[in-house]
């Protein structure tokens, strides 16, 4: 290493790569770190504190990489640290679900010593094969860059170029901190020049061009529509999009994975459009429309209600991260923020029909029900009318998702699901992140819809927000099992149900004790009780709420959906 | 699939894909298959109870991977079933777990059909980018066969294939089961011949050789030994390794990995040899002898106590299961079995020198302690005093695997750990599937000892044991936290910390009531009373133990074993 110390002492500002590496993570709004300690990074974590970090310490690997998943998607970007094999294996899923998503990750991994890697030494956590490069492999297909930190000397600039990507492309990022690089020494004043974040610009003329195309579109049109889905919260153009539905004042509405895209109490908010799992009449308001300005789309099964969408690509703009098209003619290489945004400026008269009405008024089929049983059809505007602004609301792959699309949302409000990738179980690490991000942000509320039989799959980071002080409302739908599925295949199948447990009681032997607050509701009268209590609304203490639906009861979205996905698999 | 159609008609019996694949699971001793459940694999669990295998019903796929890693290790070989994307990819560390340990374990993952996957569909589960094959890829470097079962014609054969190859590589092999394929018509009557799980022979010429080479240097050994690791138990040479101890009456010593590979009651049976963490006497035996006979060696550090093996490859003969070494003649493609066979046949004389006396005594510092603190020094061979024919003790990778070491077995226990791959919370997930196999076997004795930190990663298994009605004792080390990492780096650092919980009322509130049985041990007293009570020993529950030990205790070989991590780390 005689090369490295010569470097070493021509540094004016040496400074360690671990320490380098966190103070890039600061820079960038990281406040805490997720992960789980493992020998091949423990000299890595006592870096934490010092660049204003904070450890989370969750419960197992791939619970802290959904929770960095919920973190980032409240805070803009995260970190989860794992190690080598084992705790980088255990976090994949998460990972995946997070490059599925477009959720920006800077997975880091605590490895043995270059020298150790070099020589092919029999170590634990391998494979025992001498092969240290194959977990770097399999993760290549799940993140949109790797850094492999085996040389001083590139590592700042690696570093760097990580979570740059990281940011503009909004994917994960797989980063490799070998021990022994942990202390090996960078040009600590690469840091007074902040990491450059900003999307590539688009080509001026081309950008105009685009713009004029789509302005004759839509200037052109007689009852044109906005339709955002989940890429236009995952690129950032969520400020874009607010000008062009408040300015244009055309019918706007959301995808289920665009949920919280915009502000839904806007009179020209018309619901969520998903083909035949629309709300009254969304479906006729969007494929009536001439002119469908499509931002950020994803047209996945469940996002679209089994593939029912009828738009023709003649009516049809599409906005992008990294192109627009205009009915057939493709712009590539083209970010919509910078069209939106002169799109907005050169906006003009455009014809703005009314949108549908949507209010979280039961359906009436609930309206003069008298019945007690907590449905779905009753459950998801109940709680639309007990939201707040500000409030993060998350909804695990099953009913609650489904649900969701039901719920007209307070001002600035973010939805958190996972529609595409639809890991069961993530919500609830995922929460775990987001409520800490919601803790940095002013505490904003954190309010978790899980089922009985996705939160045992995650269960123990219940413990990780007990230690770590969160306080999130934590929903469990008791409803016997994994209803989704019995919708798609196994109504009646034993393997759809679950062993029945204890909710209520979980976290005290979690070490809850007095850090929460549990809760049985099993009929509306209990449910709009506590929705009128203060304490509950406000406590800083977590609360768990054990809400008894009928097992057989879904979200009619879902039940389409579920119809379509079953056809399709025979 | 007009031709498929026509190929069905010409089947003398036909047979659905899936029911042929489990019939051929049930043909090689599967009788339990563990997985949960996901809707690109529920329309093939249906076929499981007519195949007669219990579908086990984990809450979450890397817990059913450790499941299937354990009940591997005792009936011989299991099967896994997880479903496309999100399932897979969190069993994945279990899979690696068990590549890189040798345990066979059919994967089989349920996957969206044929004709989706050629689309390219924008389906759940998904990257979103049409990628079906990106999983499949990730998998292949940690199984040794792949069987993409696409096609109706080839199917029967790549499962046979698969299991083949699975049982005589003893490794992981990764099926896909798309679901349209789960109902193709494959030839039933093919299941009228076995299929071949017979290694392939040795060639008898070259087999000849490698024996007289191999008795030769052993006829003229003044004090050979023999050291049985990992491999002589993951390729099934127990049998071929008993003979040769017996026959030879040849001191006989094991690695950690090694452990439960022979009987050892037998006089000649001298302990573990783990280089510097050896047993007193041991390492004397072991490193002065002229000749040892090495079986199944895997030297990984935290089998060798940090590579501190001092044995000259001039002295040792290495069994392996895919070639043999006589000094530094290498005899590849030669399987261990068949040479250690003809080698006790043709044994004749050999030099026999007494073997190191091991027993469960407790070492002198203990023995007149009026100390009531539950030690390492005095808990392991105390346990050893307690254990019984037959038990399966499982011991998770930190203090307890360490501690294993000073543990003298009865007859034909089998020992679980880790010590190689080495992921926390494998014991746990391992202890389900192992306690069902040990039910399949008579109601064998199932044993657990698994840190406080370690079984927060895996905890919901508990849930799965007394879903089953399985029972294992857990001995739940309650220490706070990573003991084995603070031996390591990070002493009294917050991140090797936990979050306390009361394990006691674990199985309570997942669903136990009276299902199970809860104990906290503090003290030498307690312990001891417990273990003389019948009751606890031979009940059919669950049994939980809060055993309670200092937090900075541990066996001496871990402290030596995590002084060289620490060393090398730097």
């Amino acid at each position: 290493m005689a090369s490295t110390d010569i470097a070493t002492r021509e540094l004016k500002n040496p400074m360690d790569v671990a320490e380098y590496l966190f103070r890039r993570l600061h820079e960038v709004g990281i406040r805490a770190v997720h992960g789980v300690p493992g020998d091949y990074n423990l000299s890595a974590l006592d870096y934490l504190p010092k660049c204003g970090l904070h450890w989370v310490g969750n419960c197992n690997e791939l619970n802290a990489g959904y929770a960095a998943d919920g973190y980032a998607r409240v805070k803009g970007i995260s970190a989860l640290i794992t190690t080598f094999g084992v705790g980088e294996l255990s976090a994949i899923n998460a990972i995946a679900g997070a490059y599925s998503e477009f959720v920006p990750v800077v997975h880091i991994v605590g490895q043995p010593t270059t020298k150790s890697q070099k020589d092919g030494m029999l170590l634990h956590h391998t494979l025992g094969n001498g092969d240290f490069n194959v977990f770097t492999e399999m993760n290549s297909g799940i993140s949109c860059y790797t850094a492999r930190l085996n040389d001083p000397h590139d590592a700042a600039t690696q570093i760097d170029s990580a979570i740059r990507q990281c940011w503009i492309r909004s994917r994960p990022v797989y980063v490799t901190l070998p021990t022994d690089i942990v202390v090996a020494k960078v040009d600590g004043d690469r840091l007074k020049q902040p990491i450059d974040l900003s999307l590539p610009e688009n080509d001026p003329e081309k950008e105009d061009y685009v713009v004029d195309v789509v302005l004759k579109y839509l200037h052109a049109a007689k009852n044109p529509v906005i339709l955002v889905d989940a890429c236009a919260i995952r690129h950032r153009a969520l400020e874009e999009v607010r000008d062009l539905v408040e300015a244009s004042k055309l019918p706007t509405f959301v995808t289920p994975m665009g949920k919280g895209a915009v502000n839904e109490t806007y009179k020209n908010f018309g619901g969520v459009y998903a083909g035949s799992g629309s709300q009254p009449g969304v479906r006729d308001a969007v494929e009536s429309s001439d002119l469908i300005l499509s931002i950020g789309a994803i047209k996945s099964d469940f996002n679209t209600t089994g593939f029912t969408y009828r738009i023709g690509q003649l009516n049809t703009v599409d906005f992008h991260s990294t192109y627009v098209r205009v009915r057939y003619s493709e712009y590539p290489d083209t970010n919509m923020k910078g069209v939106l945004r002169k799109v907005v400026q050169k906006l003009g008269k455009v014809n703005a029909a009314p949108a549908p009405s949507l209010t979280n008024l039961l359906p009436d089929s609930e309206k003069n029900s008298t019945s007690q049983t907590i449905t779905h059809d009753w459950l998801w505007p109940t709680v639309g009318q007990w939201l707040k602004e500000k409030d993060i609301i998350m909804t695990e792959t099953g009913t609650a998702n489904f649900g969701i699309w039901d719920t007209r949302f307070p001002a600035n409000v973010t939805a958190i699901s996972q529609v595409l990738w639809g890991s069961i179980g993530y919500s609830l690490g995922s929460c775990q992140g987001a409520a800490l991000a919601a803790k940095e942000q002013n505490n904003r509320r954190t309010i978790l819809f899980i089922g009985d039989g996705s939160i045992q799959l995650t269960v123990q980071e219940l413990s990780t927000i007990l230690r770590n002080k969160l306080s999130p409302i934590v929903f469990v739908i008791c409803n016997e099992g994994y209803t989704i599925e019995r919708y798609i295949h196994g109504w009646d199948a034993s393997y759809n149900d679950i062993q029945t447990w204890d909710f209520y009681n979980v976290p005290k032997v979690f070490g809850g004790q007095d850090g929460y607050k549990g809760y049985r509701v099993k009929t509306r009268d209990e449910l709009n009780k506590l929705f009128a209590d203060q304490d509950f609304c406000t406590s800083d203490k977590l609360r768990l709420v054990e809400l008894y639906m009928p097992r057989d009861d879904a979200p009619s979205a879902l039940k389409v959906t579920a119809e379509a996905a079953a056809k399709r698999n025979e």
